[in-house]
């Protein structure tokens, strides 16, 4: 739905510049490019769209953020009647409530989070623009822009190569991804900080973060950290070489935030070698955390299979921490969703080596991006054959519902089973 | 210590030809790659052995292969405390033995059946030989080094180029296919055919196979047959293009077997395109039967990924086949191997990209290989820099223990808690 009228949006005449055409199945990838906020694209942006069609742009990146974190939020809402009271408090729904009005005061409190968040990048974006820029109209519409674009980890850019522009300007890149990290660190999370400070003011009794808040923080910062360790290590002797030490840090702390979501580069990925590339792949794989605007299998995901292979190196059956234990439905449902999402990856790269005639590692990283809603490329999106452009959309759209929200689609609910076949034990080694 | 006796008598000057040297590294790979009968190989075997020297070669890899069956069966074995009566009386071993000495009875029995299916197919091979080379002792060496490298999937040969020369002899490949499938069909099932043999003839009561033989046989058979319809699917445009349809269906059903664990191919695997080369990686990764001479994460392990997810996708808790239900540790364990395969294979990757210059396909084509001691090689082996084959050899290894009985042996057993923490539901999607 939101997909059709991305199309018909994009298609009219006066998105684009005079004298600029498209095919119609560029307008359908960029418009699911859009809406999922993956920032992969076909054409040139500001070459393409004119004014209008940048507000347009503006308008579906915006409303497809929000639309992804509701959708995780509502999801997990729905889910949320075999959750305990505590988590449901967080997103302070009333349990009287329908789901209908529910998802309305949702949808309503994440576009205001959301709006807040915007309004400010813009501001201090855009006067720190006003240096960079002519006008003061033009140093705005990039704060804007760019404002909209890292909060809503869309990717998207109207410098025509990313951030590429500001790979010195340190202040820029910082609040950049401050925005990225508060688009894509999850709703829940927010809201609960929020709480936090709230609660703090009014007493001092203990607050206690939910076990959920605990793991996606840490693990999304732990893979922000690691991340950019692996890729400081991996180019020291290569894309480092004749860079200065805070070059470096920030050309790698940047590229690793990046993949949490963002899609926005200070530098042509392309200039990494293959290891630091696979590093990458992997962080997009991961993807962001959970009700957030992000894609790819999620933070939260990608730590309960950790603690379930410690777990089970440790000889528990229950997986523990932070003195609680995690359920076994949500165990085993992240390692289904790990699972179904290494297949589709490695099913569309197979398609892609054989329809593309890039090199594995390009088709990979393309993948991989895609799956993760990231958006970064090492430059091939644009020569992609319709069959690779094709596949590309099925994965942005697939990341952008999240392979658990469309197992629940589909998935009528547990079977309840009352009889039982004899158990028998098999040889695994 | 197999490794180690093993590279003493391969450093022996008596096993080399007259004139040739090699470095310390290339004894132990050579050395790891016999024992874990993979077969990549550093050095030209016909090159660098005498007649000698090939003698030690089949006897390192006759007690490689055997070892690895052994080792795969006792872990079971001891693991068989908790397995029911009916499995055990599989292995036919007295409840009163000591583990000992049913070792050795079990390494016994591994060792006639092994040596029955050697003895059978030198007969068959050499008799047949007689024709290919010129002096009956030439013919027969060829028919009993050709025999036992089948038998133990060893892949390693004395004709310098694998069984290139036989690309067009489907007698020798369909012998090859069935001494090979007989190899790493595993142990059990041999003995329960057996059973079943004897059975039917005694008595008219119905036989049932163990859910363990079906599980693992259909496994092995479908991944043999997808995997001939995947090459010929992806090749029919490419290198099947100038063949004929019986060519065509040999090469890819010769070399779909071989990744089962062979290692043998009757063609250069680099001329295949990128997409089949993939698929062939993955068929590598999932290896053979348990208990078999062949390693990766193993055909059960894979079926009860695969029996999980569908379980899962349709709302059961339990795994059920074949009027069964899989044992939940099963299940747990069967995840946690291929968690850890995925992972090991992809560190050894990216060191790779970072210590060779060879293409990604390449290094994965040769990871995959090596921890499936499968032996296929896009020919990169013998040019791997020192680290590259430390690297290899270490996957060797560990694809030849097996990641299960690599856990069971540095695993104290399940720890009994009798307390429990609160559970917490957390946020997924
Ligand atoms: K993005
Ligand atoms: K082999």
């Amino acid at each position: 739905m939101t997909v059709i009228i991305s199309v018909c949006l994009l298609s009219l005449p006066v998105a684009l510049k005079p004298n600029v055409s498209w095919s119609f199945l560029d307008v359908v990838f960029t418009a699911v490019s859009a809406v999922s906020v993956t920032g992969l694209t076909v054409v040139s942006t500001p070459d393409t769209f004119s004014v209008t069609g940048i507000f347009i742009l503006l308008f579906i990146l915006q409303f497809g953020g929000i639309g992804i974190m509701t959708l995780g939020t509502f999801v997990w809402l729905v889910l949320g009647k075999k959750i305990g009271l505590k988590e449901r408090q967080l997103i302070m729904t009333d349990q009287n409530q329908s789901h209908l009005s529910g998802l309305v005061k949702l949808m309503r409190q994440i576009l205001v989070i959301i709006l807040i968040i915007e309004a400010i990048g813009t501001i201090i974006l855009g006067t720190y623009f006003l240096s960079y820029f002519p006008t003061w109209q033009e140093a705005y519409l990039q704060g804007l822009f760019a404002s909209v674009s890292a909060t809503t980890n869309a990717g998207f850019d109207i410098t025509g190569e990313s951030l590429i522009p500001f790979a010195h300007d340190y202040f820029v890149q910082t609040i950049n991804i401050i925005l990225l990290t508060l688009g894509a660190i999850g709703f829940p999370v927010l809201i609960e900080c929020k709480d936090y400070i709230l609660h703090k003011k009014q007493n001092n009794r203990r607050f206690r973060f939910t076990l959920y808040t605990k793991l996606t923080t840490i693990t999304f910062f732990a893979l922000m950290i690691l991340g950019t360790i692996a890729i400081l290590a991996l180019e020291v002797n290569h894309f480092f070489q004749d860079k200065s030490w805070h070059e470096s840090f920030f050309y790698a702390f940047f590229q690793s935030s990046s993949t949490r979501n963002g899609g926005l580069a200070t530098m042509d990925v392309s200039d990494f070698s293959e290891p630091t590339l696979i590093i990458l792949c992997v962080l997009m794989f991961i993807g962001a955390s959970p009700s957030s605007v992000g894609g790819g299998v999620r933070t939260t995901t990608f730590a309960i299979n950790l603690l379930f292979l410690f777990a089970f190196a440790r000889g528990y059956k229950n997986v523990r921490i932070f003195k609680r234990e995690l359920h076994e439905d949500d165990v085993r449902k992240s390692l289904v969703v790990t699972v179904i999402a290494v297949f589709l990856c490695f099913l569309a790269t197979v398609i892609l080596t054989r329809t593309e005639s890039f090199s594995l590692i390009e088709i990979l990283f393309e993948v991989c991006s895609a799956f993760g809603t990231t958006g970064l490329s090492m430059g091939i999106t644009a020569d992609l054959s319709s069959i690779g452009k094709i596949v590309i959309t099925l994965l942005m759209f697939i990341g952008r519902i999240g392979i658990l929200s469309f197992i629940f689609l589909i998935n009528k609910g547990d079977v309840e089973t009352n009889y039982h076949y004899p158990k028998e034990r098999v040889i695994l080694g």
